[in-house]
């Protein structure tokens, strides 16, 4: 045989165990948006590269996948500027069209293209592959699918809410443990402000962060590192050492940044959220990382986190994230309050609020917890052997009705031998097989086999369809 | 405002209504798959260009929408070689990877690629997104779906009788009275043998498909200029004006065929597959379209059609292809059985038979009969005005219980006029609205209005969820 095909890498084939465990997390993340009034739409894979181009940096613009214009891409462009054109400005001349890099560029020309058709505020779901052409390495890959969903032209921070409530519906349908992490924006220009030291909130959330793993004195070292004078050290102790419940950090930073009209703007809108989702007491550092659940909304933890500094170049209020509890990995799901999503399109003003689900990480979640119920990922319930081609209509009789009573079922399609058609029924994990001879067909029985124990019994068609749907 | 952006021409938005109408149709042919063990796989959007070309011609190869290569795609070519190179072949050299130009060759490649895992019989659909760099037009366009099912490793004509039966249950799901026709590769060589036109075959069949427009001496005028003698389209009238029942045309056909191995194989598969659907009776030319139903396997009609000639390229055996018959529109699914699906890739010997749904136009046919269910199509069932944040914090309350019912449900998210909140229900077609004022606060009750009837009532959430949910 010639040598195997092959699939670019970076992209990859999803089995039929495979694609069965993803729709069961796209199926169960869809079904929540819909109880909170999203709707889906879809856009094409291919977008005008002057729609993608400059929106996701200098490095973005590199990894984006270019699509060759049909038919003499050439035209026009002489031998001499091929020569002396870079590379860069010459796949702009030869590709007008570039692969999604992402579902909210896209999005936001979605809105600003169809603005005379939607209803604000317009909350959608999309859940659809995107392209990079990053360096693939473990768990990054050139073609993922992207789970977003976003509400436009609301500034009301019931949004905030309501998308806290589906990131925790969702993962409690999957019997995922996750905490829930938020933080805002306008506390870390705030605390920048009140230090004065605006360009260093990268620094500063990034050693406060490791905290835990190096202590204070080295975070401290860190900070005077990154170039902060000791007076500002010592401002930021206060943040270092933030502790307790969700209300008790509130109280703690309505002190530190009582200077700063953002700042406490942002503790206002952080407030407003966790007091909706009856979280304000909520403490995940303490023993019990679910103390005030008897007046949560949520059944997992909300933890108002300053270190988390996500998407800084765009998100000005709220930012969120969320990790599993008992799988190491990282962030699962994030997402973040925007004010100007469609600028770049020449529409402003627009705000919105927005999750992304990393559904490949949970899929490696669902895996590692091997927490997939069964009847989401079992296919076919029952299959008839085949015998030889009268017995073979005799199951096509039996199998109208097994089908009409909604049971998954098959025959197999060749009177093969035996243990040929029970590896088939192994392979696919099949758990009833139904085996129709001779004497089967002059009683107008059936024998049933159940996979798991071995159990074989005699049974009429209806009694067949009972015990299956039993 | 900046002019609006656009997406490139022949590729699609698909708006949330669109998004409802589209998912009730895949939704639904996924489960009629699943019922009879048939299991989803996904493949890569890019595929090497090496997988791809060649396999749809050379018009074909033309229309494959190529991704340039990352980074520097002129690495090692010269100025010189661009000069002197043809289009074509300097696409070849700039790019590795095009994307999937339909779901035939990347399913081939997928079964030859993990061979190894696989256990034959081997019954997969798959329902994704290809391009064609085609000229767009009305209902033709760059980027659309397929939807197809197929069973590779078997032979047995049992595969056919099941396709048929699930294209069947497919459109009595949708409410779609279709016609089903079936003709048979071998009968058409069988036809070529016995009057000696091998060459002539196309050109027969698109002559005799005429006859009901242009009458029978046109047609036979049609074949003389074809090239076929006196004698030859004399041996040709019992086909052109076969009639009557699929048993009748069978026997006719029987006559003719006599001396021509491979045409009566054919009679013998079609035969085979018609007795097994109890549609050897069915005549849908007579008088009443169902004839024979009292027997029949299937809700609708299936015909033999011997001017039934797609894909004979490549179909080996049976041809199949749906009609609707309440609208006028090309061919809404088709297939057929093919030999030699992975010789392209260097696995020889294996048989499969398919069909391909064709969503596009399965959705044009359901819009133009109305034909989706109102739940399938429906989103939002209840929308809580927000008449202010004290009033939003009881309706917070309410909505908890709501959706815990599985009530799809929202709260305007921000207290606007009432007339804007208004709107938004109507855009959103929510057919229920809850009101929440002091006077409700103060009794624990809702005001419930039905949108379609104006009625509005006094009730519990309880009660409101029991009137949804009725």
């Amino acid at each position: 045989m010639a040598q195997k095909p092959s699939i670019p890498k970076g992209t990859r084939d999803f089995s039929p165990v495979e694609m069965a465990k993803r729709n069961y997390i796209f199926q169960t993340i869809r079904e929540v948006y819909a109880l909170y009034g999203f709707q889906q739409i879809e856009t094409p894979a291919m977008e005008n590269l002057s729609t993608l181009m400059g929106k996701y940096g200098e490095e973005g613009d590199k990894l984006l996948f270019k699509i060759l214009n049909s038919g003499d891409f050439l035209h026009g462009i002489t031998p001499d500027e091929v020569a002396t054109t870079s590379t860069l400005k010459l796949a702009a001349r030869f590709c007008e069209k570039g692969l999604r890099y992402d579902l909210t560029v896209p999005f936001a020309r979605y809105v600003v293209q169809h603005r005379d058709e939607l209803t604000l505020p317009f909350k959608r779901y999309q859940v659809q592959p995107v392209w990079r052409a990053d360096r693939p390495q473990k768990g990054r890959y050139r073609e993922f699918y992207q789970f977003d969903g976003d509400v436009v032209g609301s500034d009301s921070l019931l949004n905030e809410v309501e998308l806290m409530q589906i990131v925790d519906t969702v993962f409690r349908r999957f019997g995922v443990r996750v905490c829930i992490k938020i933080n805002n924006r306008k506390i870390l220009t705030g605390i920048a402000e009140v230090i004065g030291a605006a360009d260093k909130i990268v620094d500063i959330t990034v050693a406060i962060d490791k905290l835990d793993k190096i202590g204070l004195d080295n975070v401290n070292a860190e900070l005077r590192e990154a170039g902060l004078s000791e007076t500002q050290v010592e401002q930021l102790q206060p943040i270092i050492r933030l502790s307790g419940s969700n209300q008790e950090k509130l109280a703690t930073m309505r002190e530190v940044l009582r200077e700063s009209e953002t700042g406490l703007r942002g503790i206002e809108e952080t407030e407003f959220i966790l007091s909706r989702l009856g979280s304000l007491a909520c403490d995940t550092a303490a023993t019990n990382p679910t103390a005030g659940a008897a007046t949560a909304v949520l059944a997992n933890p909300i933890e108002l986190d300053l270190t988390l500094a996500r998407g800084l170049n765009y998100y000005t209020g709220a930012i969120f994230e969320v990790k599993a509890l008992d799988v190491q990995i990282g962030s699962i799901t994030g997402g973040g309050r925007y004010d100007n999503l469609t600028g770049i399109f020449g529409m402003p003003g627009l705000s919105g609020v927005g999750i992304s689900f990393g559904v490949d990480r949970i899929f490696d979640v669902l895996n590692a917890l091997d927490a997939y119920p069964k009847e989401a990922v079992s296919t076919t319930q029952l299959l008839f052997v085949n015998f030889g081609e009268r017995e073979a209509d005799y199951c096509l009789q039996a199998l109208r009705s097994v089908r009409e009573a909604g049971i998954r079922a098959e025959l197999y399609p060749d009177a093969a031998k035996m243990k040929k058609q029970m590896s088939y029924a192994n392979a696919k994990q099949i758990p009833f097989v139904a085996l129709v001879g001779e004497s089967e067909m002059a009683d107008h029985k059936i024998t049933l086999k159940n996979m798991q124990t071995g159990d074989q019994q005699s049974v009429t068609v209806d009694e067949l369809i009972n015990t299956l749907n039993a």
